[in-house]
């Protein structure tokens, strides 16, 4: 099978080297607006050729989208409008958006909404990485609007790569992608910000980064061109999951300025419940 | 040296591991009023005898109190009461009533106020694990009030096993230990409370954990008898600190509300030179 993968960033790059390993793929053609990133997938083996997207999608069978998701809806329809057999996949974060602009394409069939659940802080085809993926989860959205062929192919696909299947429609897999994702990202920002303006010692910032604050705020390195078009895409979803939040956290302020010390416990005990659902 | 240790949870039993493990001490006696702690620690080799307090201290040259912060203040007047030319030294998290409680002690010299900036979210002896500490650094209190021997030797410990040594006031600590180690929790553990508010379908959160999630609300899982007395005692710098994270949140929520494109990758560029600090 040929893949065209647009997009040969962390995801896009990752991926690809995926499709190689598993042996799913034996030609990846990448396509990036950015010739920096072409010249950095080819240099590291990324992809075997790049090309214009029109050239990609006629060289391959599967096209698969992994650019930032304010731009995938767009991309997915000027893609849809192209294809003849190709099988058409997205690797984006948010899809409410996308499956409502493509829902009535002639080809939407040959398109499979998917979220693979990985992902780090860092972006670019430099931050791709060997062995993603694998054990994730993966969400395939509105799974009955695809060909059962379409749907088959990208299935086996992440079955080969060892990621269990979950089908959402695309309205449950936002709302939980806020929950689980998207705020978190948000805090670590915050919380980044917090501590650049209380502190102004960065020597005691760096010597102390050991007692939690690291793995906290590890995901505000993440890139403003990934994220912020998948919060502003999440919006409703989002600043419903913030509220509750912020609203959590004054709840902690008051029972700390009270002494509050049985609520206190009351309220850590609860947030422990959290161990039953994580490993 | 022989050594007590007063608490052999998490830390204080990784502790008594280090001790063993770099040759510092040949005998450990442990101190701990639950007897199950006690016969946990015997069992998984972390102490060689466990002793009531004042046989502890007896047989002891170092007294080492690892117990919940709330505890130690009454704890160190105690133990300095009956030390003859023992050193004492604490690992807790906050310093500041701690170092005013003992200032004016006929014995304070022999007294050296550590905070090794090294935890996980587990605790209890079975929590407790080889090769903590090393590698991190530790905060030593109002080092000029220890006496010069007493610090040596505090300060030789620290060094073999592998801990850089930063000296501060008990102030300067805890407002430092609130940006860093205290307010991560805070967050930890609201983001906790949100997402098990909010999500009611258990399932998604564990399927969906992976994309940041984990990593983030991993603190949650921290015990409220530890984390309670940390709050409290360091009540005023986390107030402040927290009241900051809750504004940086705010000023999220409205960009996002105001789709203020510019001003979330203002905010995120911002937070992204958190780069420059952790590694």
């Amino acid at each position: 099978m040929k893949a065209a993968i647009v997009g040969i960033g962390l995801i896009g790059g990752s991926f690809a080297l995926a499709l190689k390993k598993y042996g799913i793929c034996d030609e990846i053609i990448g396509v990036d607006k950015s010739e920096h990133n072409r010249n950095t997938a080819l240099e590291r083996g990324l992809v075997d050729r790049v090309a214009p997207l029109e050239e990609a999608i006629a060289g391959a069978d599967l096209v698969v989208l992994a650019t930032p998701v304010d731009t995938i809806p767009l991309l997915a329809l000027k893609v849809l409008n192209k294809v003849t057999n190709q099988v058409v996949m997205d690797m984006g974060s948010t899809k409410a958006e996308l499956c409502e602009v493509i829902r009535l394409h002639p080809s939407r069939g040959q398109f499979v909404a998917t979220h693979p659940m990985w992902g780090t802080e860092y972006s670019g085809p430099e931050a791709a990485v060997k062995d993603a993926f694998t054990g994730r989860t993966v969400v395939i959205c509105d799974h009955e609007q695809s060909n059962p062929e379409a749907l088959r192919l990208v299935e086996d696909i992440y079955k080969k790569i060892g990621m269990p299947i979950k089908y959402m429609t695309s309205e449950e897999q936002d709302l939980h992608a806020a929950y689980v994702s998207h705020i978190s990202h948000i805090t670590s920002f915050a919380l980044a910000l917090t501590v650049l303006e209380k502190e102004r010692e960065e020597e005691h910032i760096f010597d102390l980064a050991a007692a939690g604050f690291e793995s906290t705020v590890r995901l505000a390195k993440s890139s403003p061109r990934t994220w912020v078009p998948i919060l502003l895409q999440n919006k409703y979803n989002v600043l419903d999951v913030l509220r509750e939040h912020i609203h959590q956290l004054q709840i902690f302020r008051r029972m700390l300025e009270k002494d509050d010390t049985k609520g206190l416990i009351a309220a850590m005990e609860k947030a422990n419940t959290i161990k039953r659902i994580l490993k």
